[in-house]
């Protein structure tokens, strides 16, 4: 059975997952912090980082693994609110977006789809939780799907209990403020089976596996 | 630059890391408990495996990212000594070899080549550590060479100073009898910065990356 799945959650002590604040200038608005330990270049496999190869490499590397669609939230695609406004924008990554496989966007403002030569495609949907995975699914064909973020998206998701498998590493940085990942979740621990290990950068990671 | 790494290489609590007694109806001989946490439906992907997806599989799936080639002890391959007979031998692993790249057999007896649909490979070559390392590095066209065992062939390789990446699982067993790793390498970890995590499993990982 494919699986849906939540990979490299960086989430704060006092529970933020992203900053308040996204702007063109910064797409991840005043959470720079949470993301400090991240190093992106293992996501297609740790043959994309130096030495060396540590535990917390190890972990992210599962990102892309075996994954056959994202689902995103609006705002991890853009700024922009409401319609969208005609700016040519596609997306944070220019010509080499790190996906790789068909994309679903929720936004209440559908628009054409944007194709890029690597096999990312991105389709804006004003779809539930449910719809949007039974689209994602149908495009993975039988790989599974990541919930790529923000933190709502991944919160919706969870509501919904639509997600098997999340990756959350907890930093050790008080934000203050944010976009809280935990609301509305209280208990949320009661359905999944949660495997905890502390890495020598400061991190700790977090396998929560649904239970079957 | 490419690396020489290691994965998955199995330690007993008294620094075995094989059995003895290889035989065709024993391919790890008498260590069977050093490998019973071994889930080698990873070794291509986590999703190879059902859930729980658990930190042990995240760490057992870095075996094959980034790798073109690997290099093996002659008793990987079959348990055959001295000259090979004529058995139509092709190794333990059917049509459908794991490796699917060129892999180099260190034997003192050459023979012809062996090639599988799936991309696997089998060169049979008298080499030192090296000279097979060179050998592995041009056929692997700027990725990784993975070092395959078994422990004496690491071992070589260690002593030789061409291993820049290790992934060592300690296992919860006394096994009293084997093939040693650690033999004649008193001090070899002052080459290296290791980082050491343990999981729920019981298992210990160690990442040993090389100094630079």
């Amino acid at each position: 059975m494919p699986r849906t799945r939540v990979h490299s959650l960086f989430v704060s002590l006092d529970g933020y997952a992203a900053g308040d604040h996204v702007t063109l200038e910064k797409p991840i608005g005043d959470a720079g912090a949470l993301f400090s330990k991240f190093d992106g270049r293992v996501i297609h496999g740790i043959q994309g980082v130096d030495s060396p190869i540590t535990m917390d490499h190890a972990l992210f590397s599962m990102w892309g693994q075996g994954i056959g669609a994202e689902i995103m939230g609006r705002r991890k695609f853009g700024p922009q609110q409401d319609e969208w406004p005609d700016d040519g924008w596609n997306g944070w990554w220019g010509e080499e977006p790190p996906f790789r496989t068909p994309v679903f966007v929720l936004t209440h403002y559908p628009r054409e789809p944007l194709e890029f030569a690597n096999g990312t495609s991105f389709y804006f949907v004003d779809a539930s939780p449910q719809e949007a995975l039974r689209l994602a699914q149908d495009a993975a064909d039988e790989s599974d799907v990541r919930i790529g973020g923000g933190p709502s998206t991944v919160r919706d998701f969870l509501e919904a209990d639509l997600i098997d498998f999340l990756h959350v590493s907890i930093v050790p940085v008080v934000l203050g403020a944010g976009v809280r990942l935990w609301d509305d979740l209280a208990g949320v621990e009661e359905r999944f089976t949660v495997e905890s290990i502390s890495t020598s950068s400061g991190l700790t990671h977090q396998l929560w596996n649904r239970n079957r």
